[in-house]
């Protein structure tokens, strides 16, 4: 079934996870070449096969577009674990598995009968990765969690919005995301550390932690300034310029990160004084007089339109770009270039195009991508596998 | 120098990469167990020992708060790669190496002399990482990207802001982050590859890649609506109630992921006919009258505060919490008990709190923090070690 290659080839996850950050975790693992053993509720599956948006099929029936993007190359069989000739099969896949992966609450596990402690005295080599909402330990590892709500209590909200205005979310689910991709690092981290002590390891990711890990320099204004950050709209914290810019017909992002660059900005948009203004001569300064500034750069860009802008300055080494929808970000050639945008087969016919895999190897080809899985589907085979096919 | 233990243990990773998208792979691998030589430029080192905000030392001289957020556990030696005696040492330093990271444009290592190309040749074992803004291909491979250009022209801030608001950042730097963590996964894969294969290969990483990875299903509802989807506030777009809402004194986020929670979430409000309103019956329909339901839900929740609110919906089993500010998170229990905010020494004295590795093990405490390297820290001990001292 795997004629996909890749760097983690011959690495057998078995993946109870559902929803999306234990998802995206074997996602990557399966994208770089694991084989990934999607284990399923019976008769529903993944929670995800019944969140929109849908793809209605002409024959009748409809896929989940939402988890097609993040099952494509696993296999699945519905496991029921509270049954024995279920509990058979899973107990033979875990036998052969390298990793196992799981999203339940702390505590289901183990209520199984398959808690760390059992599964590393029978399978002392597996590797397990528990991802939750906050973690193994502490006063919260029994709450609830989804992206939302590890969102907005990291503070990662906090900062993100218009400038005075209401915090916002971040429009995709960062939450669960990160949290996805820590714990394929930490999975990667045990293999590797395996290979010399023979031994597995139990990987546990927050989160809630994952988030904590992304707030880069707001904890460290938080403690120099003594005030906590709070939302600047497109603007960067101690960069300038670094936002967003209205030029004569739409918008496009300057990034001028160091002085050399503002001074190539000045001349490129015909105002190279400003760059001898005493109020714009270092970044510090830059960034205490950021709204004087946004008039001089926005009047200046009213010469021409964003397109014009972002080739003119392109030119003269800026970092700059479009502030693209998904639509216009579908038809960059640098997408179609890098293969970041891949069609994907339906089962039922059709085709969703997803994002690619954004860990390329230099001089190969991105493997072809497998369509995601019917519930079950791959029974029969796994059973055969394992020496209990019917 | 290294007294920490992690599973990465005996990884030896050359360090080119500035900013923050290469540093925050490498300080993944440095909090895994990789022992870490960062080669900085001579005199300057680092941008970012230049970039606010900065620690004011009683005894005079600052510390840049960003640079030590994401540099600690690293050793520090300054070369100059155009200068003959330091080639030579940079390449004894290369001839240890397990990996070699480096965050310049492509073509730059090529100009340097240490292409790909030329470094697989002599060291075939060697695994080499590239992060860029664009990748080592395609059209855009020369321009210039920091986090704000890739994340505007990958569609993820068209999804972020108020509703009917223009977009806004994303308040961390996800597009440097992101492609840290992709990097980290990717020179990862390629060391388990090489246990088997005895051969490095050479990881290609874009920041624009990673913030298309990062979509989720907005690529699906381009493509099963056929609009691009636009910033919709606090809301989740397929998921209801899935937002913040406002109380008597402040706002919490609530986060009901299906109809059993629903339900359990209209009792603990005492609004129990809410669960039975035909308007609320599915997630479907909840979705698409959101805004109905948020009036009914905040009228609700006028009965009490914020906090008294969190702590009635979490005993009632739902998925809640507060709308934190960093400050806020500073004192949040589970941080402390997960040990997510770590005091770091300062090279000239007091210490400042970074965020603890999200990439936990059962059973293990994690590991002790290093301070960030003064610039050329450690260029006597490593100069003695590779037999090239004084």
């Amino acid at each position: 079934m795997n004629p996909r290659r890749g760097p983690l080839d011959g690495v057998f996850v078995v993946d109870l996870t559902r929803i999306l950050a234990g998802p995206y975790a074997t996602m990557l693992l399966a994208d770089l070449g694991a084989r990934v053993i999607k284990v399923e509720l019976p008769l529903q599956g993944d929670d995800t096969r019944e969140v929109g948006p849908f793809i209605e099929h002409e024959t009748g029936g409809r896929t989940s577009a939402y988890f097609t993007s993040v099952n494509r190359n696993k296999e699945s069989i519905a496991l029921d674990l509270k049954a024995q000739a279920d509990r058979a099969i899973f107990e033979q896949l875990v036998a052969r598995a390298d990793v196992l992966v799981e999203n339940f609450r702390p505590g289901v596990m183990g209520k199984l009968g398959y808690g760390w402690a059992a599964l590393h005295a029978k399978h002392p080599r597996l590797v397990m990765a528990s991802i939750s909402g906050f973690g193994q330990t502490g006063p919260y590892r029994e709450l609830h969690a989804y992206d939302m709500v590890v969102q907005a209590m990291s503070g990662v909200m906090s900062l993100t919005g218009p400038e005075g205005g209401p915090p916002v979310r971040v429009g995709v689910s960062i939450g669960d995301l990160a949290a996805g991709m820590f714990g394929a690092i930490g999975i990667q981290a045990a293999l590797l550390e395996r290979v010399h002590s023979q031994l597995g390891k139990h990987v546990d990711v927050a989160m809630f932690d994952g988030q904590v890990a992304l707030l880069e320099n707001a904890l460290a204004r938080l403690q120099v300034e003594g005030r906590a950050p709070q939302p600047i709209g497109t603007r960067h914290p101690s960069i300038t310029p670094f936002s967003v810019f209205r030029t004569r017909a739409g918008s496009i992002v300057i990034a001028a990160g160091n002085d050399a660059m503002f001074a190539r900005l000045c001349d490129a948009i015909e105002r190279p004084s400003l760059a001898s203004d005493a109020r714009f001569a270092s970044n510090a300064l830059r960034t205490q007089h950021h709204e004087a500034l946004q008039i001089k750069l926005e009047a200046a860009l009213q010469a021409h339109d964003a397109q014009e802008w972002v080739a003119r300055l392109r030119r003269a080494g800026i970092a700059c770009g479009p502030l693209n929808d998904v639509a216009a970000l579908r038809d960059d050639p640098q997408v179609q270039a890098r293969q970041m945008l891949v069609p994907l087969a339906l089962p039922q016919g059709g085709t969703l195009s997803v994002a690619g895999c954004p860990i390329k190897f230099a001089g190969e080809s991105p493997p072809t991508l497998q369509p995601a899985p019917r519930l079950d589907e791959h029974r029969a085979a796994l059973l055969a596998e394992i020496g209990l096919g019917a």
